[in-house]
């Protein structure tokens, strides 16, 4: 056998060969099967449930991936900042939410300039942002969709009480600059019934103002399963379900089979018989627990344990494996929070079944503002 | 007062209104005033223990820092991944020290691309990384200086026995494309009896090969406090000291004054009077708490506490205060651990006392292989 026979044997496995040969480890590999799977499944939820589907691309930040969820149906798509929009809008994609307060962006001049190119849905939950939108929509000279965040429960943005979210709205059906396009919310996964009564209370302050909400939106891919439980809804934004991770089979709301990325990453040290090094830590995962044990699932040696992180090592405990990975050898492992891991790369190498078809930049990726 | 006055007002200062003007937030902001003392700080620690100073760039990751500490006396620089050295040797650094085992950017091919360009040195703590290296520097027709990565108590990547390093060394003796650089340690801080011990016994057997290590290398930015703790040492690896944190305060070796960098966020939300939302969540400042209690230290609200994250969202407590920030009013963070919060950013921006002096690429980010 020849040396590099033996190392491939090391490697073990013609995609992980072909993978380490062009991009090195670590590397970001989502399964194209397993995503058009993820994309076809979330937007026949929101078919069954009447809503429309508005995919939140903070998970994958690709415009190849948001084209592909709106040619499966989606209205269009949620992000989280601007300059996330920036990147979607220069892709062709025209009905985006901005799905918070954006205060850094619409004070550098840049909400202006993307709102007179395509006209933007934004939210707040405070006349301090009302006026920047306001004043976006005036030099942009083209009048801002704004939905008021309303918070039921999960103590993040968002105004508490019905009474203030229709103060907000009467603000903005009293500026020539801002119009009223709904409601916002992300309910904690238990608070729907809440959010009900949020909901119906703002929607009577609203009616005496003379508005309606055309947009009622939900949000949460661990909330898929209480679709069709708001009565008035007509959206919902959800983002990790394209990927999925270990958070969602935590949650019950993903098997391993709807896993799409996988970070590839080779064992380069051995150094203790029961311990091991992975090339991939805390710069590569984030440190993100999301309340697991562990940094990562590692499909070839389940009861592996990566216990631990610095910048660039991810640490293995492997004293409950009855066999071990060598060095060298490459490991695939489902990230815990599948969306800041996908933040640190700058792409996703893609595959169908054991080929590699496509590199996909992460274009949206380090957009902060 | 109009409008623009009356926000100009919140927004507080006029450093503040120049960054969120020109790049909105959050943004990364350094002092170049602080970086310079700070590298000239590490540089005279250093010279007065007699050791040669190589910091270690994945703290900031700019080709442009990096020359100032080489201009200041640096006699090369540390990387800790392929990519990252690719980057500095681009911008004309030629001593440069990858302090991992780098099997990935190894087996892409790109490592005897960079070997080819400018001679190497790198390290390794087992036989496959240097049938790796050997290779690389065969197929770039050089050989590549090889440190033997060794473990005093990190529990890291290392080898754990003096026995194990002369075992390696003698592989690299013997192989016509690895030369033998030396020995490279980060002892833990309290380790450095147990590092001398295993030096001591190294070196015997090394001397039985007929070898001399050149290069003796510690690291770390806490074991400042030790420099010259360790006979025979040759050099060191500091990182952290260019910027300083949280951690590094927490760790006795900064005070508040030494802290370069800071995060320049906007407060979007109060939904609740004791809480408020900031714009930087984990995909800025990333999940690493380092130990600490909260996320960063707020300079204008000390007893602010920045208790948990979403991606986009800080949540602050401000329970403590009894004054409170006002939506869109900006504050400036501290992080607990800066190397991995620069990692998240495309660019830094340097200041000089109140004026913005420079934008600084983060040109090494997202090198991951």
């Amino acid at each position: 056998m020849t040396e590099e026979a033996a190392e491939a044997m090391t490697i073990k496995g013609a995609l992980k060969q072909a993978i380490i040969e062009q991009f090195g480890t670590p590397c970001a590999v989502v399964d194209l099967d397993v995503v058009d799977r993820n994309i076809a499944k979330l937007q026949s939820l929101c078919d069954a449930a009447g809503l429309a589907n508005r995919p939140h691309i903070k998970t994958h930040k690709s415009p190849f991936l948001a084209q592909r969820q709106m040619a499966a149906g989606a209205i269009g798509i949620t992000c989280q900042k601007l300059g996330e929009a920036e990147i979607m809008a220069a892709a062709g994609i025209t009905d985006i939410l901005i799905a918070t307060n954006i205060l850094g962006a619409a004070r550098s001049g840049r909400l202006a300039a993307l709102q007179r190119q395509t006209p933007l849905k934004l939210c707040a939950d405070n006349p301090v942002s009302l006026a920047a939108y306001s004043r976006a929509g005036q030099t942009a000279d083209r009048p801002v969709t704004v939905l008021i965040e309303c918070d039921t429960g999960r103590k993040r943005a968002g105004v508490e009480t019905a009474g203030e979210a229709v103060a907000l709205a009467k603000i903005i059906r009293d500026d020539p600059w801002l119009e009223f396009g709904g409601l916002m919310f992300y309910p904690p996964r238990d608070g729907w019934p809440a959010t009900q009564a949020f909901l119906d209370t703002t929607r009577q302050g609203l009616a005496d103002l003379g508005l309606t909400p055309q947009i009622i939106s939900t949000g949460g891919t661990p909330n898929l399963v209480n679709l069709g439980q708001l009565d008035g809804a007509t959206e919902h934004r959800a983002g990790t379900s394209i990927f999925n991770d270990r958070m969602m089979m935590q949650a019950g709301v993903a098997e391993m089979a709807d896993c799409a990325l996988t970070i590839f990453t080779s064992v380069v040290s051995r150094a203790g018989p029961a311990r091991g090094i992975l090339d991939a830590g805390s710069k590569t995962f984030t440190s993100d627990t999301g309340g697991l044990e562990g940094f990562g699932h590692i499909l070839e040696y389940p009861n592996a344990r990566i216990h631990d992180m610095a910048e660039e090592h991810g640490f293995l405990d492997l004293s409950a494996c009855e066999t071990r990975p060598d060095v060298g050898e490459i490991l695939k492992v489902i990230p815990n929070h599948v969306c800041v891991a996908v933040n640190m790369f700058d792409q996703l190498v893609a595959v169908r079944g054991d080929s590699i078809s496509d590199v996909l930049s992460v274009a949206a990726r380090g957009k902060l503002v």
